[in-house]
């Protein structure tokens, strides 16, 4: 505890001389969405809310829990958070919330099992976060896929999901890294922008809400220093997921 | 599913023949806390927050987990939302904050564990529900106490916190029950509003920030039933726990 507010301390005064601006976290989050066009998904009664994607949208929750909005279901990440928040502030839509991510995932496992974890339960609202694994697997895994195979991969999975559910409507989110925190060098810049890219271009290519998360990241670190918002650089802290969250739903109108 | 939604669909049927109006979710929360003076707690660097109480509280958090600000450390209920919403918002302010609930307790359970689960965290705000056990298990599992036992207890409780740290805040929630759900008959009514009586009675005496639950869930069901807030009528869902958390917020100020 003392060690992490010296070092707090350490950041607000380095902060304060280098004369970067603090914003509030809500200015934050709402600049960053404007900046991408702020298309947004309109909730309609009974919708089937589903998140997909890797370890942060996963957060630990539990696998073998299938009950709809459930809480050891949902995990504990931004997905959940978005979740409680719609559950409680659209009460009389009877929404039915699902969360499918798995840690670890690239867009090609996604694939694998998206007539299980997406197709069955028919989904109105699809959001969906992956892109860091298909990146930083090759570094670290010897995984051989290329920005291409990402894009590629990524395009055929919202196809077929559009071919079946012509009128779903898609949220992605933009994969981020903060730079300096332990898992996340140099050696991932500029390389990793190309994920991003390639996401925000599909954000486009659907029509989808789009969740500039990297700038959303990058823009808080004027306010706590990214160990403060990520414990490796690509996993959330509570306070991470909860940024996440408040930029889900700034994508979601009721 | 479809049990939900025609259950759904029949209260919304009802709702609307009765003329029961729906309230918006945010309107109800700042409505009932207005009805209660409004005390708010303000924040200030480096606070140490602690939420007290029973099963609520505690909400599957890992006990064994003793980090601050830990998301497993935390559970998943109204403090583990409330605590996300916080760490985000006020992320310049180094918040410290725990979640020591244990499922089942009263308050002579929380005074056998005061030193180490409150006194020696050195709180500065200290938030505490307790008292649905304190009345329930007196019809189910035959405890004897009575609603003096509570009272002087409670008090007891604070005292002895107070005398440690003069300048600490309190956070009291009132005990609350939905009515015709599961665990909640007519059998708890009015003696269980006498428990409810002497938790503002305490909050009033310690010049405390009070949340009156009970009437923010029942105004809650005017938009979605019982069942949609809470599992039991006791125990919220994940839309109840959102419903506490976003009453808690209200009372405190950055």
């Amino acid at each position: 505890m003392h060690e992490e507010n010296n070092s707090r301390r350490g950041f607000i005064r380095k902060a304060s001389i280098s004369g970067l601006a603090a914003l509030s976290i809500p200015a934050i989050v709402t600049d960053a969405l404007a900046a991408h066009k702020g298309k947004t998904v309109k909730l309609q009664q009974n919708d089937v809310i589903l998140f997909q994607g890797d370890s942060i949208t996963d957060a630990r929750r539990k696998r073998d829990d299938l009950t709809v909005n459930g809480a050891s279901a949902l995990g504990t990440g931004y997905a959940f958070m978005a979740a409680s928040d719609l559950l409680c502030k659209y009460a009389g839509k009877s929404l039915n919330i699902y969360n499918k991510g798995i840690s670890g995932n690239k867009v090609y496992q996604l694939a694998e099992r998206w007539e299980t974890d997406a197709l069955e339960l028919k989904p109105n609202v699809l959001s969906v976060l992956i892109g860091v694994n298909d990146f930083w697997h090759t570094l670290v895994r010897d995984y051989k896929g290329t920005i291409k195979t990402y894009k590629e991969d990524y395009t055929t999975l919202l196809d077929r999901t559009k071919q079946k559910f012509p009128e779903v409507k898609f949220i992605i989110g933009e994969p981020f890294a903060v730079k300096g925190i332990k898992s996340v060098d140099e050696s991932w810049f500029p390389a990793f922008n190309d994920y991003q890219k390639a996401a925000r271009e599909i954000a486009d290519k659907y029509d989808a809400a789009f969740i500039p998360y990297q700038s959303i990241f990058d823009k808080a670190q004027k306010d706590a220093p990214g160990s403060y918002w990520t414990y490796d650089g690509v996993h959330p802290t509570i306070a991470g997921n909860r940024l996440m969250a408040n930029a889900w739903l700034e994508t979601v109108k009721g």
